[in-house]
């Protein structure tokens, strides 16, 4: 009976779509202690079933669906995550919210701020969770970089920020990938990496949103208008300045750096650890040269923080936490997360505008 | 008789000015192996003896003159560091070449590339030695970094370059150094600082020249209008892209980050090494994200280059390497170093009239 008790516990978990990124939640799910994968929905039913059998998942256990509606009609299941398309986000985004299912939705949320309202108030009216699946967020070595950026004694106040994330696609990618065709995912490199980029500078700024974005001169598209590689400039009131670059078309790369008047951190995979069990950064505060120049002193601390569960495990933790107090708590929905995704989506819009503009600055307006 | 003619052999070097970093420079000759520091000249006298008397240099080996002339004159000397402020260089360095004094010239260089002009004309019209003292080309990390950017079978083509040099100036800094002060060192933190990243820059373009500069929004200038925080991004023809940031006013920071199609290098300390001794770097090639996007395979590769001379010593070598050879082999004064001081003198200015123009792009022209 405990065990039951128990089993009736967990966040009961629906997939809509089987993308690549899908396989890795999947598993995420398995992981989180208080969530469980009940259903995978597909257009194809065999597509489903062939998901639940190549990802270790039991038949028994998760049921296959041969469309994304009867996952959401399913009263098991209590939130869905949402791998599809950006360009289908508002559609199955808000479906999901208006029956009731809590959601977990890929970046970039939508395609843009005004869509993302769309959701975000199809989740507010029926008082479902909503959180974007950026996953790094939840890795405890976020937590403990906050602590030391926070810290004014030790880093003082932020002054500028660097974030770039690429990888290297390949000649299948950038002909078939659904992030280079302008009906699915319209925002290319900017939607898929710069999001993350975005998020990263945000977070930086104590989500202190920019005043102006200003792209920078260079953005390369694809035959389609599909941006494959740009980068930004973000101004904030106070002085601070952030740039950012994104790119299908270079070497894997994910640099974090983040310099204040008293400290600074560093990090080269702050979107995907190098590893999975531990994560590095460099820190610094109140270094200083040497006498004669010839040296720092201190010198930057490196540190690794470790990680029982993975970065994807403890958002589908997180969020279950979250919509467990609302289904079992009488809860309302924590407005945190929505507000963080819609500030990372006004940012990303003022970049494209800027970038349609021809580099011109364009004001970032909550 | 064999120590004589080995001691009349090393390079004679004299100091116009007493500047702080004379200091380490003057410890450099000591160390080079084919150098040795003979005079230094202050507009007083008695600077230039303490100056030797303080930094263990004895008086029956350099004679201290009351004036610059007075070395320039000293028929002993046969190069002369420069580190006197920004808007002496004309002066003073075109005085030393005209003298046949072989120049190691303090950056930046000029206020202006037609200011570096006069100074390379008459080095070359008088056949001297130019070289900037931009210390970290010299350090073997350099060449070790510059041999695997080279190979494009690990790193491919350069397409993103992020430099940042910032140190945080104490309020002393702030209101009496020469380089916040627009009659000695106008071009300030662009001129100190920005000089290094933009040398970054064309070290990882092999020194191809941009095509446009676009200064970033958000500098900040003193009062007198001296820059103290500036950045900006640059443009090649093949779409390489390059940002950079410096400023008086954030913690110590030297990021270096050159990403290619095939690799990436990344390093954190590219103008002083944290260390004298060894210096670090981190390299990774073809890497891709493993089995689920859990990690990164294979992992970067962490190298240290160790060096037996500090870097400023093995600058000083390089110069006395080139001068000994005109000097004593009728040899001729080699481009390679002028050339690249100029394209570094030709960027600055381009960001600098960004700057002045409001950011608006302007054309790099050799």
């Amino acid at each position: 009976m405990a065990e039951e008790t128990a089993k009736s516990k967990p966040i009961r978990f629906g997939i809509l779509g089987c993308a690549e990124i899908a396989r890795k939640l999947s598993r995420a799910i398995g992981l989180a202690p208080n969530a469980v994968l009940v259903a995978v929905g597909s257009r194809s039913l065999d597509k489903a079933r062939r998901f639940i059998a190549d990802n270790g998942l039991s038949a028994a256990d998760v049921s296959a669906a041969g469309s994304y509606e009867s996952v959401l009609d399913d009263p098991g299941v209590d939130a869905v995550y949402v791998p599809l398309p950006t360009s289908l986000h508002v559609r199955w985004a808000v479906a999901a919210a208006q029956r009731g299912k809590h959601l977990l939705l890929e970046k970039p949320t939508a395609l843009c701020a005004a869509d993302l309202d769309l959701i975000l108030d199809a989740c507010r009216s029926r008082g479902v969770q909503f959180m974007d699946s950026t996953m790094w967020m939840h890795h405890p070595r976020t937590a403990k970089m906050r602590e030391l950026l926070s810290d004014s004694a030790r880093f003082g106040q932020t002054k500028t920020i660097g974030s770039n994330f690429s990888f290297a696609a390949d000649s299948e990618f950038l002909q078939n990938d659904i992030r280079v065709k302008p009906d699915l995912d319209a925002l290319g490199a900017l939607g898929d990496m710069g999001w993350y980029c975005i998020r990263s500078i945000l977070w930086a700024a104590d989500y202190e949103l920019p005043k102006k974005a200003i792209a920078l001169h260079g953005a390369v598209k694809n035959e389609a208008g599909v941006i494959l590689s740009c980068g930004s400039s973000l101004l904030w009131e106070d002085g601070k300045v952030a740039t950012f670059h994104c790119s299908f078309l270079s070497h894997l790369n994910m640099e974090l750096s983040v310099v204040g008047t008293g400290g600074s951190l560093q990090l080269s995979d702050f979107v995907i650890p190098f590893e999975e069990e531990k994560a590095p950064f460099s820190f610094a505060s109140g270094s200083a040269f040497t006498e004669l120049v010839t040296g720092w002193q201190p010198l930057p601390s490196k540190h690794i923080v470790t990680t029982s569960l993975p970065q994807e495990a403890l958002m589908v933790e997180e969020l279950s936490r979250l919509v467990a107090s609302i289904r079992d708590s009488a809860g309302k929905p924590d407005d945190k997360w929505p507000t963080i995704s819609r500030k990372t989506q006004l940012v990303l819009d003022a970049v494209k505008a800027s970038l349609d503009q021809g580099c011109v600055p364009v004001d970032i307006v909550e």
